[in-house]
Parts: C-alpha cells; sequence; structure tokens
C-alpha cells in the first residue's frame, strides 16, 4: 500500500472554489478500484494550507489515476487557484495492513 | 472531525523498534471509542521519517488518548529513539464527511 500525502497552498480567494473540486475529485476518485482512501484536510492555523492523503493498492493505480477524466479536470481546474507548486511525498503503509485499509 | 499528523524522525538504529512500539500504540488507540483511524506510514525517500495520521471523532479525544495506558507507553518506551522532537499539524477533516472515516 503506498500512501501519498499531497501538500497544497491554495491562493485566500480560493479557499472555497479549491474545496469544491478537490471534493468532487475524491468522490470520484474513490471509486477507482485500485483506490483505498482519498482523505481532504485543511489545516487549523492556516486554512490556505491542505493536504490530501491518497491511498493506492497497486503500484500502477497512481499512474491510473492520473489518467482519469476527474484527475485531469481536477488538475486543470485548480491550476490556478495554488499559491505555490503543490509537494507529495510517499509513504509506505505501515499500519493498519494491508487489507484493513 | 479532528485529524492529526504526527511528523516523527527516528534515529536510524531504532527504526524497527520504533515501528514495533507505535504498531503496539497503535492497535489499541484504534479501539478508542473517540478514535476513527490510527495510521502509521514510513516515508519512502529517506525510511528514518514517518507520520502518525490520526483521527479523532470529538473534541475530547485528543486528551483522552493521552491519558491512556498505551499513549503512554508508547511515549517512554520510544523518547530515546526520536532524532528531534517530533512536530504535530491539526487538520479539519473536509472528505469524506466524518460519518464515513
Amino acid at each position: 500500500m503506498l500512501v501519498v500525502h499531497v501538500q497544497v497552498h491554495v491562493k485566500p480567494e480560493y479557499l472555497e472554489a479549491f474545496k469544491q473540486a478537490t471534493i468532487a475529485n475524491a468522490r470520484e476518485s474513490i471509486k477507482e478500484p485500485g483506490i483505498a482512501r482519498f482523505d481532504l484536510a485543511q489545516q487549523q492555523d492556516d486554512p490556505t494550507r491542505f493536504v490530501l492523503v491518497e491511498a493506492y493498492c497497486t503500484a500502477e493505480a497512481p499512474a491510473a489515476h492520473k489518467g482519469t477524466r476527474h484527475y485531469l479536470t481536477w488538475r486543470d481546474t485548480v491550476a490556478h487557484m495554488m499559491a505555490e507548486p503543490r509537494a507529495s511525498v510517499k509513504f509506505s503503509n505501515q499500519f493498519p495492513q494491508d487489507a484493513d485499509w
């Protein structure tokens, strides 16, 4: 199980638009067979910062996700909303065991 | 739903010991009524770095967690394993909706 944290810094005027576009993407992403979770959270002490937590079940799942219409729509919709380029960090799942995600 | 990311930098000689102690803590933590998830992941490009993703259902749940025996045991067990003080960031859940965690 690959867990990807995507850190996003959003321009203040786009907070609601970013949330809406990202939740729309997340709702479709969790239907993908290779995706176990696709969470969005907003930082409490700086609401312009968000983290996406994406849990992929297979090595092929991230590339499959990036080929979906909902991902491409999200990518293009939010491009101008970013205060800086987003950053992602890849993690290997340790707990719970993969079958329990 | 409060989501807390705890970033931990572990001394290289304690990687396995840290994992074992943290998984033992996580197994007990997810039994707490106020905790929805308690995930551990290890950074792929730097295995000395871990993230705990803790999802709390109520405002009281973090304090309740810090009063449990398993938390106190973990805290004391891993104290000397840290390469630097751990850092936590608090997030407000945006997706999925709280009931779906």
